[in-house]
């Protein structure tokens, strides 16, 4: 029996990505997300030889820091709600014990540096990573798993609505209002919030994008380009 | 954008299963394994708060240590001959930069304590756990996922023969000896090795195999008690 003792986890990368801020992070990586970020290798791992053969792979996973920090052995999951609590070991949320995230992503290009360009990454950007493994379909595909009372949401998405009224036009790239469609498709709403009078701010890479939310449908009121260097 | 600082990890819980040496442990955990694991929490985490909810999903994550530290940024994975070196983040080498291993498994039953009874677990008896998660299928089940030089391992497996004459009258546990069917068939010597005469011991739980290896055949030679407490 091994003795249980702390370990010291250092970062051997970090992700770039338009997450600036958590509101409009989709809680779970889905492997038809549009949403590309770049992984940049630390210094001491910024070697071709680190990823040799990873480009064989179609799946990456992720191990990566949270920020949160235990408050309790259980927590509230937004989907329930907000009101029902569950044990931590239960949920994916960010308030663990220790605070590590796992996310699947699909490897799209290695660029130089090395960079991983991959899609589907639900973390912040500059989120520290301390370890990327390939996706084994064999040991890690359970295509029947049964999804506990995260099943509701698997196939949970709105309807993003862009008024023709809408300012876009300061949005012109089509590949970041594709983004910003896929984010709101997931509803960044809390849970518990259902008022179809208020407005959301959400940021976005350089943008802010402002949207209400009525009967299942997203709002888009306007696009701008924000100040944020 | 974080910074980059170090994070200090304290096992939440341990494992106990019969894989008492490293020799023997299936490479990759496959959900259709009969060896069972039982997850102990250490007593902070033992508390059935902290695990409410999970009998609702079928499989799990586990975030666990490696015993190994990193030699190298490129690794010889043993399915490859042992001599062709890949990138570490391109393989699930126990060296990495990090020593977190990652493992899906079937929950099987919750028991007192709480205690988590699993079966696909590739992990040493007693090694620290640091975090258990849900497997969400809509998120971490990629069936058609690429498995890079990892491909052809995945139907890999060898016929086990007991012969007639084998001493397997001392392991008369069906399930003991249905586990050890398992492990043997899944290959255990080391990939370069191929010599029809060399004899293999194998510790499991309470009992000690030696097999021989030829034309693709496993052949157990004898099973007995070992003294092991």
């Amino acid at each position: 029996m091994r003795n249980c003792e702390n370990i010291e986890l250092h970062p051997i990368a970090h992700i770039e990505n338009g997450f600036v801020d958590k509101f409009g992070i989709p809680r779970q990586s889905r492997d038809s997300s549009v949403i590309e970020s770049r992984i940049v290798f630390e210094p001491e791992y910024r070697n071709p030889d680190a990823i040799r053969g990873i480009e064989g792979y179609s799946h990456l996973w992720l191990i990566w820091q949270f920020e949160e920090a235990l408050e309790n052995l259980t927590v509230r999951p937004p989907r329930l709600g907000g009101n029902v609590r569950m044990g931590v070991f239960a949920t994916r949320s960010p308030f663990r014990p220790n605070p590590l995230g796992l996310t699947s992503v699909r490897l799209l290009r290695v660029e130089e540096g090395p960079v991983l360009v991959v899609s589907g990454a639900d973390l912040l950007n500059g989120t520290p990573i301390f370890d990327i493994k390939p996706y084994l379909s064999y040991s890690d595909s359970h295509p029947d798993a049964v999804n506990g009372f995260a099943e509701e949401t698997k196939d949970y998405r709105l309807e993003v609505v862009f008024p023709e009224n809408a300012e876009t036009g300061k949005c012109e790239n089509e590949k970041m209002l594709n983004e910003i469609r896929e984010i709101l498709s997931q509803d960044p709403r809390p849970a518990y919030q259902d008022d179809p009078e208020r407005i959301y701010k959400l940021d976005y890479a350089d943008y802010k994008v402002s949207f209400k939310v009525n009967k299942g449908k997203i709002y888009v009121l306007n696009i701008t380009k924000s100040d944020r260097k």
